[in-house]
C-alpha cells in the first residue's frame, strides 16, 4: 500500500494503483450506479486527449518543462490507447460537474508519468495540480470533453442514420410497384402504393440525418482555455492559441476555442440540442416500428400486409408464434430516449451562475441515448429492414375493395353523391366498383379507368383519368357537383 | 332555427348561426377544455387563407366556376379579417385530425358564400366539400395551416427574442466595470466582472435567436397538395404549381410544396424541432431568471448583489417585502413549455401509417408554450432586465475576501502551497493578501498586482502580471510549483 | 376614476372595479396565458370561504371587530356566489407564489365591505391586509386553497370514473358470451371473450377509482394557521382551533390542520400524488382508447371486430369515412396530462427553503388535467362505451382460424409436436383443427371438445377438456411431451 | 461445441453453455444497452423462483414426473443462488416483452437438470418448454416476476428510507435551539429555527416512507397462473392453487393471484405508481439537497448558514474549495429517476390489446430509478446529513438583523405602520427595533420582548408577547389597525 495526502487528509492506496486520494475518495462517495465514465464511450479518451494536448502547448510555450512534458505526452498517450481503463473506477454520477473524474485523469497521468521518469509511483516530478492540470479546470477540461466525446459518438450514430437512409432508398425502390390501401385514423382511406410509404420514411431519415450533421457542427467550439470561470486564469501567454493546435493534431477534428467562454460554462443548451435530434430520431423510428407491427399484425386476425423477417420464436407456450421483436426493440428505446430528454433538460435548466455542474447526469442519460439508437439502427436494419416484404396480394385486396374509393366518385359528381354510394358499398357489402356501374354512374370501361387503385396513387395519373372521363361526358365540374 | 343533413342525419342550426351541422356535432363531441381553435393566434387565418388560395387557383384552372370562387374569396377574406370568429366554437381538443376545424371552416365560408350570391344561407350554390374544400383534404390543409400559424407565432417570438438580444447588450456593456466573485457550485470562485458573467447569457440569446430563425425555415414547406394520403387524389391539372402561386400572394410568404407528401403527412418533426427551440429558450431563460433571483436574495440574509427592480409589493403579511416576481414568472413558464415538450413529443411519436392524428395536441401544446414565451418575454424585458443594478459595493467586497484568490498563489507557487494559503486565510478569518504577506510570499506591491480582482477577470491581464513577477524574481515557473 | 397607493406609489383605477393597486400591478406583470385564476374551478370559491372563516374566527375570539367581520362575512359570499368572477383579472401565472390572487382576493372584499358598510369603495373600515387578511399569509392562504380546489374538482373527476366503472360493468357481462382471438405483440394469440377483455378494463378502473380516493385523503390536512412561514405569527390566540371549525361548517368537508406547517409550506408532494394518479387515469383511458381504434380499424382493411358508434362524418374528401374521433381525443388528452406531470413535477422539484413559490404552474397544469379527463370521460362514456358493439362474426372466425390453437396440442403433445402442427397450418393455409385431424393426433370428436374456442377461454374448461383426453388416452402428460 | 434447433433452425453453441439456441439468438438480436437481466438486482432469483414453485406445484398435482421435477427445484435452487448469473447474457432491452428471459431461464434450467439427470446438457429428459415451463408463459412468468423483483427492491429501498427519517429525527432535535431567518421567494422572510425547517423535511420523508411502503402493496398481487392472455389455457387442474402455496414458502412473501389476471396482463399501473412514489422521493430529496447548497453557499460569498461536511477536495485549480458534492449527487440522481418515470409512462400507455410488451424499458428504467435512490440514500445520509451543522452567529445576526421583523410592528399598529417602519429600516440601514423605538412605537422592553426572534417562531409565545402588549397599552386591534 502507498499513503496519498490531501487537504482533507491521508489514505492508502494500493500498490498497483495508478489513481490517487482524491479517485479514492470519490469512489466512496459516489458509488450509486455500477456504471464507471470509463463506460461512457469515447469520454476518457476525450480527457486523455486535452491533457496531452495541455502538456504540450504549455512545453511549448515555455511554462512546463520538456522532460515532464513529455513523460505526461506518454503518460496520456497510453490512457488513449486504454491501457488504463480499469483506473477510472468512479461512478458517472458525480457531484461536483466532473471534479472527480478531471482529477482521476490528473492523478493517473501524474503517477504513471513520475513511474516513466523515476521508475516509481508518486507526484514528486510530476504533479497531478500543477503540471498534468496547467492552465486548465475541471471547469473547461470536462466541458469540453463532452463536447469531444459527443461528436465522436455522433460520427458513429451518423455512419448508422446513413445506413438506414440507404436501406430505405432500396425499399422504396423495390415496393413501388405494390399497390395497398392507406389508412388515416386507423381506417380504411385511399390507395397508395408501398414504395410511396417508405419514401415517406425516406424523405425522413434523409431530414433527420442532415439534423444531426448540423447538430453536431455545435460539438466544435470549446471552452477549453476558459479554467474556472471563464477567464482563463492561471493560463499562461500563448496557452490557448497553441493548445487548440495541438488538440486538432492530436484528433484529427477542427475543434476551435468558443467566442465567449462565460457562454460556454454557464450554458449547456448543445446537449439540449442533440438530445433533441436524437429524440426526435428515437420518435420517428419508434413510429415506423409501430407502423411495422400494425402492418405486421396477424398473421390471420390482423393486418397481414407486412411479412417481418422472423428472428427468433414469439412464444415459451404458443408454438408456431413470431413476434415482431425488432421493431419492439425499436419502440422500447424511444421511450428511454425520450425519458433521458426530460433528464438532460432538467440538468441544463438547473444550472446556477457560472458554471452548470449538471454534467455527470448529461454524460450519463446522453450518451446512453446515443449508444442505444447506434446499436440498435443496425439491428433493425439488418435483422427487420432488409428482409421485410410486403404480402402482396392481400395489399391488392384491400386497396381494390375499400369504399373509400367512393373519393372519385365524389370527385366527379359531388361530395353527396360519393357519401351516398359509399354508404351503399359498405351497408351492402359491395364494391364502389360494383355500386357505381349498378347506379350507372359509369360505364364498365369508365370503372376500369377511374376506379383502378394503381392509377389513384398518381395525381397525374388520376387527374389524366378524370380529364378523360370528363372529355367523354362533356360536362363541367361544376354540373356534376350538383348532382 | 335552420336545418342541415349530414350522413349521420339532421340536426337544427340557430339562424344566426354560418357553421354547420358537422361544427355544431364536433362542438358537443369535443368540449373538454373552454379553448377553441379561434383562441389560437394566426391559425384560423391560416385555414382561411388555404381556402382562399385554392378558390383561387381552382378557378384559375377552370375546375370551380369564377362566380363561386369570387364569393369564397370574399368568405375567407372576411373569416381572415376576424369578423367570423365567434363562429368557430370547436374546442382545441378534437378527435379525427382536424376534420372538424376544417369542415367548420368549410361551413362557414359556403353558407357565407352562399348568403353572399343569394341573400341567404345554404350550400345549394356553394358546397362546403364539393367547392370549398375543392382539391384538398382535412389531412393536407390542417398540417399546412399549422405549419403556417407556426410561422407567423415564431416571427413574433423571433422579434422578442431580438429585443431581449438588444437588452442583453446593453447590460453586458453597462456592467463590464462592476467586478464581483463568480461561484462555482455555489460555491466562491475567482473574480469575475459582471459584464462577463452578461456576455455569457447574450452570447447564448443570439445562438438561440438563430437556432429559432433556423428552426422557421422548417415551416415554409407544406404539404397542401397531398389531400387525403399523400398522392394528390382529387386534384385537378395544374392546381398543384397555382395553389402555391396564390398562397404566397396572400400570405406574403415563401411557403412552398414539401418535397414529398407522404412525409409531410407521416411526421412532424417538424413540430418536434421548434418544440425543442422552445424549450431550449424556456430552459435558459429559467437558467438566468434563477440567477438573479440567487444573486438578488437577501436583502440582507442573502447574497443581496443584484437588484431586481421592484414591481409590486410582496407579501400580505410581511411590510416592506419585495419579491422577485418576474424571474419567478419565467420560471414557472419554462415548467409549462418543458411539459408541453413532452406533450408534443408523444403526440409525434404515437403517429400511425399514412397520417399524424395527434395535431391538434400539437396545436394545443406547441403554441401554448408559443404564446406564453412570446407575452412573457417583453414583460421581463421591461420590468425587469431594463432597471436591473448591481449592488457594486457588495460585489466588490465579495471579489476582494474570497480565500479562491489563492488561485493565484498555486498557479506561482504550486497547488500545495496555494492550497496552504487557502486553507489559513479561511481558518483564520483573513484575506489571501494579508496571509500571502504575513507569509512573505510576496511583496505589498506583488500582491498589489497580482491580487487585484479586476485584473484577474482578463486572462491577458493576468498572465501579463505573472509574467511580471516571474521576470522581478527570475524564477521558472517548474522552480516554483516544487516549493 | 379612483386612486390607491401602495409601497411603490398611487395609481388610478376605475370607479367600478373592486380590485385594487396590487391587482392592477399583477395584471400588468403578468399577462401571459389570457388565463385568469378566475377560471380555475373552485378556486376563487376556495380563497374567498378561507376569508370567510378567517373573519369569523378573528371575530369569534375578539381580534376582529364584529361589525368589520360580518361585512367581510357577506363580501366573501358574495365573491363564492360568482358575483365578482369579473374583478379577478390577474393572470393564472404569475410571480410570487400567489401573493397577487391572495391580495386580489383581499382588495375586492375590502372594498365591498367598505362598500356594504360606508357605501362607497375604500380601506378606511375595512383594510385589505389588516382586516381581510388578517392571521393570515399568501403562504398559508394559497396553498390552503389549491388543497381545497384539488378536493372539489377531484370530487367531480371521481363521479365520472364512478360512472366509467358502471359502464364498463355492463360491457363487460353483455360482452361475456362473445368469443374471439388475443393478441399479444400484435399478433395473434389464444382465444378470448370480449367479456374477459373488458373484465381487464373495469378491474383497472376500480383500481384507478380506489387510487383517486385515496390521493382525495391528502387534500384534508391544510397549512392554513402557518402564515407566513409556518410559525403562525402574526395569528392571534385561540385562531387556529377556531377557524377549521368555521371553515369546516362554510365548506362541508371535514379540512384540519396540518401536522406540521413547515412540510406543508415547503414541500407539494400532495400535488405530485394526484398528478400521479391523473396520470395513471389517463395512461389507462389512452391504453383502452388505443384498444378500441386498433381492434375498430377497418371496416375492410382492418381487424374490424368492433364496431365504434359513429358521431360524425370523417373526412371533407373521402365520403362514407368515419373516425373514432372519440377515442383519439381520449388520447389526445391523455398527451396533455401526461406533459403536464412533467411541469407539476418540476414545480415541486424546483421548491426553494421555507416556501414553494410555483404554485401558480401548478395550479394551472394540475387544474387544467384534472378538468380535462372531468370533462372527457362522460363524453367518451355517452358517445363510444355505451354503443360500443362487437362485430360477432369477426370475432369468432379469428378466433376458430388461428394457428395459435396449435397451444393445446403443446399441451397434450408437447412443444414440439405443437410447434410443427401450427408450422403447418400457416404454411398450409390450413386450420388447426384440420392438420391435427390429418396428422391423426384427434379424433374429431376430441377436435370438437379440445379446440372449442370458447372452451380455451375457461381454465377450468379447458383442463377438465385435457383430462377427459388424458382419460381417454391412458397416456401420462410425461409421455406425450416425448413425442 | 453443441447443436440446438429451433422453428428456425440450428445453431452451435459453446459446449460450457447452460443456455440454448434461444438465448442465443436473443443475444445477437438485442445488443443494445451492455447491461443484462442479470444486472437487475433481484430479477432473475424472481423467475427461477417462479420455476421452482411451478416444478413443485405440477409434480404436487401429478402433471409433472417426480424426479424431472426434483431436477428443476435443483436447478433453480442453483441458478437463485447465482450460480449461473453468467448465464443469462441477454440485454436487459428485449423486444418480445420477456420472451427471451423466460426462455433464458427454461434453457439454463433444462440443461442444468439434464445434466443432474444424466450427466450432459440438453433436453432429452427435461425440456425448456414442455416441462420447466409446464402450466406457464413469458406473459404470466415475467410480468409477475417483475412485481416479485419491485417488491424486493422496494424493500431495501424503504429501508435506507427508515434510516433517513431517524436522521432527520435527530437533526430536528439537535437544531432546536438555532434560531435563523427563513426566506420566501429566495427573500428575507420571518425567524424560524432550524429544528423547524428539518422538521419540515422530517414530516415529508415520514408520508414518503408511508407511501413507499403503501405502494408495495400493490406487488403482492401476482399474473402467476395467467399463462398467455390471462384465461389460464394449458394449467392443469389444481396448478393456480398450488403454485402460491410453493410460491410462498420459497420466497417468504405472501404472494396471491391477482383478482383478475386480464386487467393483470394488460395493465401497468402498479409500475407507474411505484415510478411514482420514486419520483416523489427524488423530487423532495433533490428539494433538500438545493436547500443544502444554497444555505451552504459561500463560505464568503453566500449563505454561509449551513456548514456542510468536506468529503473531498472541490477543485483542480482553485486550492482549498470545498463543494457540496453529496447533495449535487442527489440533484442529479433526481434529474434521471425523473426522466425515467417519463420512460416508464410511455411503456405503460403503449400496451395494446391484452399484454403490455413493453415490460423490459420498464425494468431498465424502474429498477435503475431504485437502485439509485437505494444507493444514494445512504451515502447522502453518512457523508452529509450526520455532521452537517449551523453556523449559528451566522443564523442569529440574519435572524435580528431582518426588516421582516417589521411583521410584528404591523400585526399592532396596521400594515401602513408596519410598512413604513421596513421600508426606513430598509433605506437608513438600521434594524427594526432601531427604528421603532426612534418612532417611540415601542418602549425598549416592549421590543425586547416583541422582537426577539425566538419568541416569533413559537405561535404562542409571540401571541402572548401581543396580548401582553395589548394589555399593556390597553388599546384594541382595531383602533391599532387605523394608526
Amino acid at each position: 500500500m502507498r499513503k496519498e495526502v490531501d487537504v482533507l487528509g491521508e489514505m492508502m492506496l494500493p500498490d498497483e494503483a495508478y489513481y490517487g486520494i482524491q479517485t479514492q475518495r470519490a469512489v466512496e462517495n459516489f458509488a450509486v450506479s455500477g456504471r464507471t465514465a470509463a463506460d461512457v464511450p469515447h469520454y476518457i479518451w476525450s480527457v486523455a486527449a486535452i491533457k496531452q494536448a495541455a502538456a504540450k502547448a504549455n512545453s511549448q510555450i515555455g511554462a512546463l518543462d520538456k522532460t515532464v512534458a513529455d513523460a505526461i505526452v506518454q503518460a496520456t498517450q497510453e490512457v488513449m490507447d486504454k491501457q488504463f481503463d480499469d483506473q477510472f473506477p468512479i461512478d458517472v454520477f458525480q457531484g461536483g460537474g466532473g471534479t472527480s473524474t478531471n482529477m482521476n485523469a490528473n492523478e493517473v497521468i501524474a503517477n504513471r508519468a513520475n513511474e516513466i521518469l523515476t521508475g516509481s509511483k508518486g507526484y514528486e516530478v510530476v504533479h497531478p495540480n500543477t503540471h498534468v492540470n496547467m492552465g486548465q479546470s475541471t471547469n473547461d477540461v470536462i466541458p469540453a470533453a463532452m463536447k469531444m466525446t459527443c461528436r465522436l459518438n455522433l460520427h458513429a450514430l451518423i455512419a448508422e442514420v446513413a445506413a438506414l437512409e440507404t436501406m430505405l432508398e432500396q425499399k422504396t425502390q423495390a415496393f413501388e410497384h405494390v399497390v395497398k390501401l392507406a389508412r388515416t385514423c386507423l381506417q380504411d382511406a385511399v390507395p397508395i402504393t408501398l414504395g410511396q410509404q417508405f419514401s415517406g420514411y425516406l424523405h425522413q431519415v434523409r431530414r433527420l440525418h442532415q439534423a444531426l450533421i448540423a447538430a453536431n457542427h455545435q460539438t466544435l467550439d470549446l471552452p477549453l482555455g476558459a479554467t474556472a470561470v471563464g477567464t482563463g486564469l492561471s493560463t499562461h501567454e500563448g496557452y490557448l492559441e497553441q493548445v487548440y493546435l495541438e488538440l486538432q493534431a492530436i484528433t484529427n477534428e477542427p475543434f476551435i476555442a468558443e467566442d465567449n467562454f462565460f457562454d460556454g460554462l454557464q450554458n449547456g443548451d448543445a446537449y439540449l440540442e442533440v438530445a433533441a435530434q436524437l429524440k426526435k430520431l428515437a420518435t420517428f423510428l419508434s413510429k415506423m416500428a409501430t407502423d411495422f407491427r400494425i402492418q405486421g399484425s396477424g398473421p390471420r386476425a390482423g393486418f397481414n400486409e407486412l411479412l417481418i423477417p422472423a428472428v427468433q420464436p414469439g412464444s415459451s407456450i404458443m408454438p408456431g408464434k413470431i413476434n415482431p421483436v425488432m421493431p419492439e426493440l425499436i419502440n422500447q428505446i424511444a421511450y428511454q430516449v425520450i425519458g433521458n430528454d426530460v433528464s438532460i433538460t432538467m440538468a441544463v435548466e438547473g444550472g446556477e451562475l457560472d458554471l452548470n455542474v449538471w454534467e455527470p447526469v448529461i454524460i450519463k442519460a446522453l450518451f446512453e441515448s446515443c449508444t442505444l439508437l447506434t446499436n440498435a439502427i443496425p439491428l433493425f436494419v439488418e435483422k427487420c429492414l432488409k428482409d421485410l416484404l410486403p404480402n402482396e396480394a392481400v395489399c391488392r385486396e384491400y386497396a381494390e375493395k375499400s369504399t373509400a374509393l367512393a373519393t372519385v366518385v365524389a370527385t366527379l359528381f359531388g361530395y353527396k353523391v360519393g357519401s351516398r354510394v359509399a354508404v351503399r358499398a359498405f351497408n351492402e357489402n359491395r364494391t364502389v366498383r360494383e355500386v357505381v356501374l349498378d347506379e350507372q354512374l359509369l360505364t364498365p370501361e369508365q370503372a376500369d379507368y377511374l376506379l383502378d387503385p394503381m392509377v389513384m396513387t398518381d395525381p397525374k395519373a388520376s387527374a389524366a383519368a378524370v380529364k378523360r372521363y370528363q372529355q367523354e361526358m362533356q360536362v363541367t365540374e361544376t354540373e356534376g357537383a350538383t348532382v
